[in-house]
């Protein structure tokens, strides 16, 4: 069995031996090499849709493709058939999209984007600084005390929530099941007027999925308080973007801090750029699959046991 | 005995009750009125130079000042006798000069200020987004197997490390003393050099003294790994700035996250303000002191009982 893996990051190679597997790097950029063709695994990360496409027609052979990426809409829709399992990379983005997520969260509290405004034109934002109010209720300005809700209550939820308790934040999950998870009361989608009415700071990790498009809509901005952020490190879709910059230009919200937009690159005449309290990051948060070979083993592992793989879309 | 607590911040004076002192509430930018003046203790918080020393020629009852501030240069500086006990606020600023710190190590490692300054020219900084290598070893990425050094290992250092080693970061101190201090391994000043040269991001939280001005010079910035960064949450004359500035300029560090100043406002003609890869927040780690009233309580009691108190300078 010939297992391909992509150059396109570093694995640590050595730890994907000993299962009887030959091993062999691809350039995902170019078509799959004649003498790899009758691969049975391929293991895809920033593929080009040209190699894809190709492989598709022309890996006969193919059993099982291990995306990295957490969503692999590129491997989904390269037209391989439906007889090819395919497992996605969800869990190696969790670590570094919660590190990014708290980090949108401090810029928000702390306003590190208005500094900078200040700082280029060589400016000192001292109403930012000297003696400030602890703690006011009217606005969000530090994660202590700080009403967190996260809507979509997976891995990456799971990951960044102790995080936020540990720095005084209360935190709540909105997700499709009710129930306790690691401690966080996670609440079905029937309570979310309930739970965003007493919102300081709203993080949305939901999938990009027909169910989810503008699930943050203008009825559900409404219900947030003033001073309330929202955070997005799901999907752009999940957010009904002209709501959201109607929202920020009258101030019904304090801010948004975004790292996914409907379309990316955000477009230059999308309003969000210059919203008042709008940050604007590239999809930066994920992009670096970690611990990707401890996935790719023991899947392989699974699929030469004949046992049901992990991430299976 | 009387008690005088300032109304520039918000105190829960029921807190302070049940003494058999009588509190009572003044304006900190106005001088003490005639009645208060007999006063035998001074909560101090954001007065003004005027109010100090007026009070430190006519309060003759003074016995105890509690400054709410970490380092009440305001009140040492007023003239008071030298029978008054001044203590600090020391303790009061841990959590919000940790959490500001925590935003610094992560604009620092995610590029948020960068992001900014694409965004405000409506532009997508899309080589900041997208694939990104992980844990590069000639960049500071991500706290997760970062080497963070803390110079000045007191109470801020020891709320802030568990945050970072949370989140992967492997934290050091330097002190005067060195030990182990709440599990971080803490070294002294002679071990620098070698400290320096593996640091990922070096996080300084020196007090402002003789003995520490300028504690980071050009030959200790030269020690520095190239992409290193470093953070300033302590006193800006710690840092000789001309010298950093160089180091920024030439590229011979990763960048600079900076609180405090030599001089604040930093003046408009310093290089900081338009330095590369040099982040300029005024001063807005802490002014927020809380719960300064425990700090009040235990030292009113031990005043009362004839103890020694906490915080003394």
């Amino acid at each position: 069995m010939k297992l391909l893996y992509p150059t396109s990051l570093k694995l640590d190679v050595a730890s994907l031996e000993g299962f009887g597997v030959s091993l062999h790097p691809y350039d995902v950029k170019a078509l799959i090499p004649e003498d790899l063709i009758d691969a049975e695994v391929l293991v895809a990360w920033t593929n080009s849709a040209e190699n894809l496409k190709d492989a598709a027609q022309r890996m006969k052979n193919l059993r099982w493709i291990q995306s990295l990426a957490a969503g692999p809409n590129d491997v989904l829709s390269a037209g391989f058939p439906s007889n090819v399992t395919v497992t996605t990379g969800s869990g190696c983005h969790d670590r570094t999209v919660a590190e990014h997520t708290l980090g949108l969260l401090l810029v928000a509290a702390r306003r590190f984007d208005e500094m900078r405004d200040y700082q280029v034109q060589g400016k000192w934002a001292g109403h930012l600084g000297g003696p400030q109010p602890d703690r006011p209720k009217d606005r969000f300005t530090t994660l202590r005390d700080a009403n967190v809700l996260i809507w979509g209550y997976g891995n990456i939820a799971k990951t960044l929530a102790p995080h936020l308790t540990a720095w005084g934040a209360t935190v709540r999950g909105v997700a499709r099941s009710a129930g306790v998870r690691d401690g966080v009361q996670v609440f079905a989608e029937d309570s979310l007027p309930e739970l965003l009415s007493r919102t300081d700071a709203l993080v949305m990790i939901l999938p990009g999925s027909e169910s989810t498009k503008n699930a943050l809509n203008s009825e559900r901005l409404k219900l947030l308080p003033k001073h309330a952020w929202v955070v997005n490190v799901g999907r752009g879709t999940s957010i009904d973007e002209d709501a959201l910059a109607d929202a920020l230009e009258k101030g019904e919200i304090g801010g948004a801090a975004l790292d996914v937009f409907a379309k990316e690159p955000l477009p230059a005449e999308s309003r969000l750029y210059k919203a008042p309290n709008c940050i604007v990051s590239p999809h930066a948060a994920g992009g670096r699959p970690q611990d990707a070979e401890a996935l790719i083993a023991y899947n392989l592992r699974r699929l030469l046991a004949g046992q049901e793989l992990k991430n299976v879309i």
